[in-house]
């Protein structure tokens, strides 16, 4: 992909609830309207959509909600929820290809007064993730997998509670900071975090992310297109997906986005990563080499050089499973977040632990 | 889409039946490797792969079970069937891209013996269908609905019974030839279309697709690797996909793939079209432009000069929901097909009247 052909050229998302009172349609058409305005492009000219495949809003049913005149090009991906950014790969792919010029990207869910994600279902079908193997033995949800994940990196890395707790406080003053966040107005000390009843031990109530009624939406065009808003542009400087093979996706992931992108880690000015529950965020981290293999969980989460998850994220703003860390992620290199960072230039965002990333890039 | 960057480098397909007897997922895996050792590339070397969303093998089961190194790429397009052609435009734009180097598209089906595409769900839901506002009223299938669709152009063009009949007969003769079509050993007449039962009014059996058990899937990458084969090669001239907009998708999407081609209908020498039910390989053709409007039902099917649907299609091959069409289209524009048309070298796919379509060409 050409560096810094496409952009993220707007950005826009509902309140945030846990009861939204109207349909997951009407979320998404009210985030794509507010993500459209910001980028000052109008309904009609939109000719591409792009939507997690869990959720229930169609292309075609929002194109012809939306007025859209000739839908040239629409799809998902299926892994689950964390596919936003493998959704900006494949929509820049689309407009770099000619397959359409103006794509966006949505979602609309009523994910906590709806259906909730963090109900275990028994399928008994196996499938992604070998159900029939694994449900007899208890493990139905999200958290009883990673719980177990968790548990055994404690015991190799060293890692600690108090360590996932300091992500949690850390995002919660990011919170504090974003009047969007549904723990805009909550504190959160690293005493209550380790005070918090169990969900699955070792995971405690303040390391597991929200659950969330609301829309979000991107807007990805030309570079060129975007400028016509006016001030700075968050530019797609690479973007990647990556799916079963050999080793870990995250490391093949985070090589593929950084080769492209003709840059290392630590030129990184502010990172989103995916943390549906707190120890994640240190194992992405780790992962793509922001911080050295087994040394995340000691890093200085007050005064450190890296801020992470700058909106709040899954943990304290929204669980929109990935996209409102994309919307943070253009913020920051757009300069506009309620937690900047001061002269970012490069925004990095994963949206799922290997499943997908973006580098985004500050572009005047 | 750079004219002719990316080829269909490989087909490959399981035996057609109405109970294979063994998984879906062997079904893909048998016919991804089929496809695989026709264009001449080992299973490590994919690092993309896409699927009908309707299907039940999923991209990272695929990955694992075929030794992919580094999956980059997988994705899928959600709208019902007929989405095969779309997934060609969107594999060969992430190829463009970079975003992989080999992608397979791939099915893997038990269509027959599993799960009928054909038999009724009573939803209530709604959703692109707007099943709570027409099951009510009986309109539980797509033979339903499309028997009514029918029933309106029969009224306005004075197309007949009999003209979808000469569609059934012609197809079928060509399955004839074909030793992998389900219907090869049996032929069929105007007369034993005429007096076969009702499906739906107007619809006899033999204007509906068949029931298939099987596995298809294509190899994409770039015209210069899949040289290496030898022979012939199916570039891509141009590939769209269209959704809801203004006026139909038909034209509008026939028009985008036209233009970016950079030939008309009339360059075309061999099409392949979506042929769920016979009526509507003659609506698809007018609305391509192959034959003018309101003419199709009374064009020359035998002796004519548009050779429609080769290897026996939907109708007499097998129902693979455009697999077996894009396959089709390959082999004729390699001269590969038992139905070949001498000389082919534009060859036109459609996988399900204006949701998305591919021409290709013969490249030496």
């Amino acid at each position: 992909m050409e560096r810094n052909a496409v952009a993220i050229a707007g950005v826009g998302e509902t309140e945030y609830s846990r009861d939204s009172g109207r349909s997951e349609l009407r979320l998404a058409l009210e985030a794509i309207q507010a993500a459209l305005n910001d980028a000052g492009i109008a309904p009609a000219d939109v000719d591409g959509l792009m939507r997690w495949s869990v959720d229930t809003s169609a292309e075609n049913t929002i194109a012809s909600n939306l007025g859209v005149r000739d839908l040239s090009f629409f799809g998902e991906v299926n892994a689950a929820g964390n596919v936003g950014a493998t959704l900006v790969a494949h929509a820049a792919a689309a407009i770099e290809s000619g397959l359409a010029d103006v794509v966006v990207i949505y979602r609309g869910v009523n994910g906590r007064s709806g259906r909730r994600y963090g109900r275990g279902d028994v399928t008994g079908q196996g499938g992604r993730g070998g159900g029939a193997l694994t449900e007899p033995y208890g493990l139905l949800t999200p958290q009883h997998s990673l719980a177990m994940q968790t548990r055994r990196r404690m015991h190799e890395d060293g890692v600690t509670s108090r360590q996932f707790g300091m992500v949690a406080v850390t995002q919660r003053r990011h919170a504090n900071l974003n009047p969007r966040a549904m723990f805009y107005d909550q504190p959160l000390t690293l005493e209550d975090h380790q005070n918090s009843r169990f969900v699955v031990d070792p995971l405690h109530l303040y390391d597991c992310c929200l659950e969330t009624d609301g829309g979000g939406a991107l807007v990805l065009t030309s570079v060129e297109r975007a400028r016509a808003r006016g001030g700075p542009v968050g530019a797609i400087r690479s973007a990647g997906q990556a799916g079963t093979g050999e080793g870990s996706n995250l490391a093949r992931l985070g090589a593929r986005v950084f080769r492209d992108a003709g840059i290392a880690p630590a030129d990184v000015d502010v990172v989103q990563v995916y943390d549906h529950f707190s120890p994640f965020v240190i194992f992405a981290l780790e992962g793509y080499g922001f911080v050295p293999e087994g040394e995340g969980g000691g890093m200085a989460w007050e005064g450190g050089s890296l801020p992470v998850n700058t909106s709040g994220g899954h943990l304290s703003e929204a669980y929109m499973q990935g996209m409102n860390h994309l919307i943070e992620g253009v913020r920051q290199a757009r300069g506009e977040s309620t937690c900047q960072v001061a002269d970012a230039e490069f925004s990095f965002v994963d949206t799922g632990i290997g499943t997908g990333a973006v580098v985004l890039q500050r572009v005047g």
